[in-house]
């Protein structure tokens, strides 16, 4: 990757996003199909959001577990939608220990039917209620077009998977996971996402309901980035999982699912990367700051390796990650490679700023440059942290929002998704056929019914009939 | 298990051993054969193992990254004795997508064979080396007597693998992680693992040296608790795993693989529990310190809530997880509830210890009840804490020391061994066929070449043949 160039964004944004990928060694193709390899920068990247979710979980009193990853193929039947959404993706276990097996093995693609079988002896009154259970693991689901991060056939995630006594409190509890999904990607992420309910026909094999977070990429094509599943009674009914009320009934019990994946990672990518390489929001980077000390010969290179570390020492110490480029190469090269990983700070030190008692910063977003005085260099960095943080959201949620527009023609619709991808905001009327449809023209699909929309009476974009409120369209990774 | 009695330790130590498992709540059987179910208070064990290791490999400049679950069948055949060692224990996938596969996938049971045909690309120069990688990760070998923790077909570990420059860096890697086992283990587990070699026949397949740590467990059986191979060029000549040198010229990398399993919390459970249940070193412990507030009416509830809240609001502040037993329900209940749980310190606060402005603290290593003062309580609990965390190590010492005797004469090797179970330093001659004769007649064996031991001439144990130094045997879980 080192003399390949990125392709440009605007160029081809599909090829531009795999050249990031590569550029700054996050993930490669594996040498088995459809599955990646997360390569040690990647990982960390992971390791940093698996660090801020399990904290926000814990908060919300959910504990983690641990379930097979094999599940019996009687067990993925009991619930007919969720058979027939997963069937076709799964990989089988026929033969182990060099025995044909006698029931086939499923590879987990969720683990809805596996835990909620154990579930089912784990609660006997509602003095056992609500189990907050939460599952770190991997699962696969086979996939003929792989996409790094996006699409691939193994991929690792988080299950959360609740059961409560009352439908409110499992209701209420898949909304509070999507938020929590929601202020993640916020707060951390710099990306505004739309909360909203999917669509029947988007919604998880299974569930009563969908929830999702609806992240807009800079191709202005949506991102379906965490979602939350109200899965009502529906499986807890096939795998028993009763409880005695107060008054000494039996009830089945109510129950959610929620998750989040390494797809996140490609949101993350796709939403701030630039033509130079990726680009981190500082709260989720795994380096913080890049030091690289410029010096020719030996008497300049102690004085700016021991500036460099005093600097690195002081930014530790107020919690920062820091990494000290001290290799005998160019300093050019090493610029482009960090500005390729994108960590948000570059700071140079060299003989001049030595002399000068200062150091050289560099930003990551907007390439801006500027010489700090040595002297509470680190509280100046930690601002110019927090300030591309902030800068990220902000553009994150201005290019989304000059990007969401109302369309009532159906014409207008169509030519529009003929030449770019938004966030439409279109009346439907509510039925399959017209999503359908809809989606078969011009492969466009119904992102979300966002939460929150204004009720105004208007006409479905595709058949006229009466509708209520507006919902998101467009095309998706 | 409320009304289920643990079975006496000295009557049916393996009995005990999953009677201890269901009161604590640690895991269960899955409705898949020989897979387990981690309960949250099990898994959070395990996440405790997982932050103090992954903090350790980090400081010696390990990195995660993630492999594929998947490794196709042919890549496993490259190395003739892995895959002997492997293929038998091994879950294949046939199916996926709904189609037969071309090549079956098999389910890593390790993953030296996918990660270095990976490394192979990676690695250009010797400016790439070393390699240190570590990858947390679900593993199958197919179980046909499985047991909670001990033995599963699928199990969580890590597995670490490295590649040097050279025979001697990597020698000394695979021990220096071995030593990182060694001292989680002691400082953490408060287990006293013995390190050394394994013998020709125990070694890890394809391996060149295994090292091993060996622990003792209350029944006087060794438990094989964390190893570490040095692989030298076995893997990295099939998979050409290969590197420039500074003069240019093309070398093999010298290997190295180590991990520790899910199977240490096995070794956890029967190194220190009793007749009551669990007993958990402080250190590794999910809760530090539960507080059972005793009361009559709700003046009282009032009170010794609000001094609960206190005391834990000190503890916490201090950096101990603290649980408060708030359920109205009667106090002796709980109170063995968190004694098969394990729980190192339960302080009791009553209306009398309010008067008296002290709380009770009852040790779980040996039952002791002290009243303490309110004032400075926080203190004195982490005193006591440190106490028991020094005491289990102090005993799990003292047991291994009086079990390990040395015995010369075959017949004596025998008796013992059909009586109880100990370390026995015994000669052997280094042939593999003494040492399968030894395991056919008694189902000994040679647990490790411990290092350090002393050099003295000896005869072998079986045959008689000269021998320089002794080898610990024992029969081993």
């Amino acid at each position: 990757m080192k003399n390949k160039e990125i392709t440009k964004r605007k160029d081809d944004y599909s090829a531009w996003y795999l050249d990031i990928i590569e550029a700054a060694e996050l993930a490669e193709h594996a040498p088995v199909k459809g599955c990646m390899v997360i390569k040690p920068y990647g990982y960390a990247l992971w390791e940093n959001f698996q660090k801020v979710l399990d904290a926000k979980f814990k908060e919300t009193g959910v504990k983690n577990a641990y379930f097979p990853l094999f599940i019996p193929q009687s067990f993925l039947t009991k619930e007919a939608e969720h058979v027939e959404g997963f069937a076709p993706e799964c990989a089988v276990v026929t033969h182990a220990g060099g025995k044909k097996l006698e029931e086939p093995l499923v590879v987990r693609p969720t683990s809805e039917t596996i835990m909620y079988d154990v579930f089912s002896r784990w609660i006997q009154s509602y003095r056992d209620l609500p189990l907050l259970i939460n599952q770190w693991a991997n699962v696969v689901r086979w996939e003929l077009r792989p996409r790094l991060f996006l699409r691939t056939t193994e991929f690792l995630w988080q299950e959360g998977h609740t059961v409560h006594a009352s439908e409110e409190e499992a209701e209420a509890k898949s909304k509070e996971m999507l938020e929590v999904y929601r202020t993640f990607a916020q707060d951390y992420l710099a990306i505004s996402a739309v909360p909203g309910k999917k669509s029947e026909s988007e919604k998880f094999a299974g569930a009563v309901s969908t929830y999702t977070i609806e992240a807009m990429m800079q191709d202005g094509k949506a991102l379906q980035s965490g979602t939350s599943h109200m899965l009502g009674q529906n499986f807890s009914k096939p795998f028993e999982v009763k409880f005695l009320d107060e008054k000494g009934n039996s009830q089945y019990g109510w129950q959610t699912s929620w998750g989040v994946s390494t797809r996140m990672i490609g949101a993350l990518i796709m939403a701030h990367s630039d033509d130079k390489g990726l680009v981190l929001p500082p709260k989720i980077a795994p380096i913080h700051a890049v030091i690289i000390p410029v010096w020719v010969g030996e008497e300049e290179e102690k004085l700016v390796f021991t500036k460099a570390e005093e600097l690195a020492g002081e930014l530790r110490k107020k919690g920062l990650i820091i990494e000290i480029d001290k290799r005998d190469t160019r300093p050019g090269p090493k610029f482009f490679e960090w500005e390729k990983k994108g960590v948000p700070v570059r700071i140079e030190i060299g003989p001049k700023d030595l002399a000068n008692k200062s150091v050289m910063v560099v930003r990551r977003d907007s390439g801006a440059k500027q010489a700090i005085k040595e002297k509470g260099a680190a509280d100046e960095v930690i601002k110019i942290l927090d300030d591309i943080q902030a800068g990220l959201l902000k553009s994150n949620i201005e290019f989304r929002e000059k990007n969401t527009v109302e369309i009532d023609i159906w014409d207008d619709f169509k030519k529009l998704f003929k030449e770019e991808n938004k966030f439409i905001l279109a009346h439907w009327c509510g039925s399959a056929e017209c999503e359908a449809k809809i989606k078969e023209e011009t492969k466009v699909t119904i992102r979300c019914l966002p939460f929150g929309q204004k009720q105004e009476s208007g006409k479905c974009i595709l058949c006229g009939k009466p509708s209520g409120s507006r919902v998101i369209f467009d095309k998706a990774y």
